[in-house]
């Protein structure tokens, strides 16, 4: 039973990102490089990147990896402290735009397997400037996990607003989203939200490309994107859960360091 | 006794902070811009930063804080397990030159006063292309250790070449220098040494900047130069003791990341 869910959590997250490279690609005009990795485990993944007019620096990673928690991840990890072995299948993506009227855009979803299995992942952006989607943002997530997880969007939005926040700096990363982990209530269903989140990061992704790839913006304003960036640097060395995860469990250097930012300042 | 010695430690650093303000100052052609600030417990600091034709990014601080360790601290802190309180000043100083011919320079000392008291610090340069003085560089702080701590460069080297050293890209953040901890064989000789490290640092800088500041340098050498400031960006975040320790007892944000690089490339 678990294998079967393991592949067709799988298979999703490959469709999904053949969905995302075709749709960046088409906007951007660039192709993605893809490189495949294989882990220190079993298993391995493909990292696409791509960089071009409008995407400054964008990735998309998808992995299947198989292997054993070190003692110190077994006491972090549900259901590993009895057996260490694992099975992690996921999708990660991050998409930095040339243009400080976009915002940076960040999506991920993932099944675990130990002796438990769940689902987990968020999506959330990171404007440097004034978004006036924000709203539309903000209220499409929350439609969705309404249908899904009736009552739990403040508590998914909330996650997602602690997660994302730099306590050195007292402020937020970004403009948040959603953020959700453990999901074991019923497969299908949790599955079906999974599904539903990739689509909309998918839409939102494409509706925000199209709409402001061609605004224009001045140096002024792409200083303060690359100051912005410096925070999302900090964030995701000092602080992110996938960083730490990683390079915990020997993942693939280029993989995990994919979401930091092409250039950052700290000037 | 102890009180007489941490002002004439603060007082060497304080004087050395000078030294070499002064000196940077008058290379680069650039004044220093000074801010004071306070600790959360009692003391503070002052942070010097320069941004010149010479220097694109530069800081001198210098601290004398008083506190209490949290209990996590204090397992890890020489002699703070029986009493939490804490005395610190120290000064540290980094520079990233302009100039990709330039190494980044990072100095720091600090006496440090718990139930014990000792001295630690170091120095280490990051070159991002060849440096001819390589050489001279490692034997003058070779000369330097033998005149005070003989037969222990080669481990003052070593603990810096481990310490400076980013595993996950198996790889050193730079050229090393050396690094000691938990000096407290004879206050006056230990002292000593501190001096003459600060003053090896300072000499070294003078050289250095004057020597290569005029040469020439090209886009290619400078995209060099900012990828592998993303390696110091990376170290500094991901392993540098003195930033945890930093965020860890709520000292000064900016003085805390003031080594970070002014822009740093993942492209």
């Amino acid at each position: 039973m678990s294998d079967k869910q393991f592949n067709l959590a799988k298979d999703w997250f490959e469709d999904l990102r053949n969905q995302l490279i075709n749709l960046v690609s088409e906007i951007d005009g660039k192709e993605f490089v893809q490189t495949n990795w294989s882990h220190r485990h079993e298993g391995g993944g493909t990292m696409s990147k791509i960089k071009g007019p409008v995407i400054e620096k964008g990735g998309v990673n998808i992995s299947s990896v198989y292997g054993e928690f070190n003692s110190e991840m077994q006491n972090k990890i549900p259901g590993a402290k009895k057996d260490p072995k694992y099975k992690a299948t996921g999708i990660s993506v991050v998409l930095h735009p040339v243009s400080p009227k976009i915002p940076s855009m960040h999506f991920n979803t993932r099944f675990l397997i130990t002796s438990e299995k769940w689902f987990g992942g968020g999506m959330d952006i990171t404007p440097c400037l004034d978004f006036n989607k924000i709203d539309d943002y903000h209220n499409g997530l929350k439609k969705l996990c309404n249908e899904y997880y009736p009552n739990k969007y403040s508590e998914f939005k909330k996650w997602c607003d602690d997660y994302f926040y730099l306590p050195h700096r007292d402020e937020p990363r970004g403009a948040g989203g959603i953020f959700f982990d453990y999901l074991k209530n019923n497969w299908e269903n949790d599955f079906e939200f999974i599904k539903n989140v990739g689509k909309y990061f998918r839409d939102f992704v494409e509706n925000t490309l199209i709409e402001l790839k061609n605004e224009k913006w001045n140096e002024r304003e792409k200083n303060i994107q690359l100051v912005k960036r410096s925070r999302y640097a900090e964030f995701n060395l000092l602080h992110d859960r996938g960083t730490k995860f990683g390079l915990e469990t020997g993942g693939n250097i280029d993989a995990i360091l994919m979401s930091m930012p092409p250039i950052a300042k700290w000037d």
